[in-house]
């Protein structure tokens, strides 16, 4: 008789670094460890590796013969191909197509790979073991260093016709005039609502206002964290930059609103953590942008997944769905 | 043996009439009526009159027996609930909530009614018989009076959680200072793009270059078609409108690109029949303002429905949609 397959691998990949995890069907990620991904160049290198760290973990959860599948997140997966292509941010994927699933599965003796970028991993995540469980219409946006999506219909992640659908980051947050976004873009709405654009709001604003007094103005290298621990000691330049974040944070929710109707958006990443200050103003900026009928109707929700562990497990939980 | 039903009835129901057809599994319309919509403000009364107007041209199409269903497209029509809630342009549904699809149901003996709004309708109408046949993920822009939108995913219409989904015409064209839109907010596609918008930018330049000649400033009272008429003709300022009013369209649908990834764009509607002057203004902005991963990728499209017989179309082609 087969043993039931009740456990998956969730793999995130970094540009520095990637993470492990064997993980059950409840969420819980039974081990974990981490391997270096900018050592070399070469993606053969990296996959052989990355195998090698997967078969030890599994062989250490004693799960052998029990894993349904590894899903995979990284920057430009693409869910449709397995490809990762031109990653800025992968010194083995930054210049080139790299057939990542299928390597990795070859090299994992024929297991199944499913792979996705980190923010739909993230919404599979969520919707798997988090804050949108048993939704079938949310959007979820991660608020990291840069700012990335990912949209569920009809309980499924959206990837358009191409594999590469939910680039929300980098709609029109502002038309005119806005701030150069590193996509090539301006306006978008990563260059103010990432970690990255809270920070530069930061230097923008100091500027600005010489005579307003501020705890920032002794930070050097200011970073959004530094601004998140001003605003929880009260300084009001930087309560008032979450002010700003969350109003355009909300405008630009009430457009996606109006795109797909979801029940909730699910707010995610290092941002999502200064909660406190930027949910008040993003919530009333979503409901005075949106239209009259879904006023004070969709749901503002923050990610339910412990951040410890939260990447693996938008990972993994892409391992379920393999057919 | 039952005989098998391979035709169905589109209704298009518009505010002051509502159009109705009977069509073959190509698309052609075997036989088409129109009833006025606006006589009396009891639901009941209409349906009533409605549900006669089908059964005589079901008669007259010699396809008693045969017929698969009917499809509604309705302003504020919800394809989930079967209701048309609050249309403000329907005498007997302005202030009430109307279960419609059920009503038609009752009136018809028992015949399958489908529901939605126009540019859904359009959508499907396009998907089944048009410009996207075949396709499965497009999204459709209605440049009628107003911006509607129609969005195809994985072959199925977005209805969103509540089935409202796709009111792209709402989404911010304009951020900041932006015009006041009918729904009450500012700076919405729909106030730029629409037939109306067409005209109100018609009457901004005009009294804002006064020196600049034009023969629309002979025309009282400008519609979108005067400005079409005058772009034929070669009029400057006319044509610049068309410009403007692409260039706002095509950043806006660069927006929609990143949200969902579709393979086309198709433009429907009477604004979308002034094509020699707002596609390429459309298509430059449109890939001027899209992530480079889709620059010169989706293709921009342009109804495929013969114009007389669109509404209809679309409204029909949501009852072979029916299970």
């Amino acid at each position: 008789m087969a043993m039931e397959k009740n456990f998956v691998v969730g793999v995130d990949v970094g540009g520095q670094t990637s993470k492990i995890g064997v993980v059950d069907i409840h969420g819980t990620v039974l081990e974990q460890t981490v391997i270096r991904t900018d050592n070399d160049e070469d993606p053969q290198a990296f996959v052989d590796i990355l195998a090698a760290a997967i078969k030890d973990l599994i062989k250490k959860s004693g799960k052998e013969g029990q894993i349904r599948g590894v899903g995979v997140g990284a920057p430009n997966g693409n869910y449709y191909t397995g490809e990762i292509a031109f990653a800025p941010n992968l010194v083995w994927a930054a210049k080139s197509v790299v057939p990542f699933s299928k390597m990795l599965s070859t090299a994992l003796d024929g297991l199944d790979v499913a792979l996705t970028n980190d923010a739909n991993a993230a919404a599979v995540g969520e919707m798997t073991y988090g804050a949108a469980k048993g939704m079938k219409d949310f959007i979820m946006i991660t608020l990291g260093t840069g700012v990335g999506s990912g949209i569920v219909i009809g309980g499924n992640v959206v990837y358009g016709h191409d594999g590469f659908a939910g680039e929300l980051g980098h709609t029109a947050a502002v038309r005119h005039n806005g701030r150069l976004c590193g996509c090539g873009k301006s306006g978008c709405l990563e260059a103010y609502c990432s970690a990255m654009g809270v920070a530069r709001t930061a230097r923008e604003w100091l500027e600005m206002s010489p005579d307003t007094p501020s705890v920032l103005r002794d930070v050097e290298n200011i970073t959004s964290k530094d601004v998140y621990e001003a605003a929880s000691q009260g300084d009001k330049i930087a309560i008032e930059i979450f002010n700003y974040t969350g109003r355009i944070l909300g405008a630009s929710l009430a457009d996606f609103v109006e795109f797909s109707a979801p029940e909730a958006i699910v707010l995610f990443g290092g941002l999502a953590r200064a909660k406190e200050f930027i949910y008040q103003p993003t919530y009333d900026s979503l409901n005075e942008n949106v239209l009259p009928l879904w006023r004070n109707k969709v749901a503002l929700l923050f990610s339910k997944l412990p951040a410890s562990d939260a990447a693996i497990l938008g990972a993994s939980a892409l391992a379920w769905e393999i057919k």
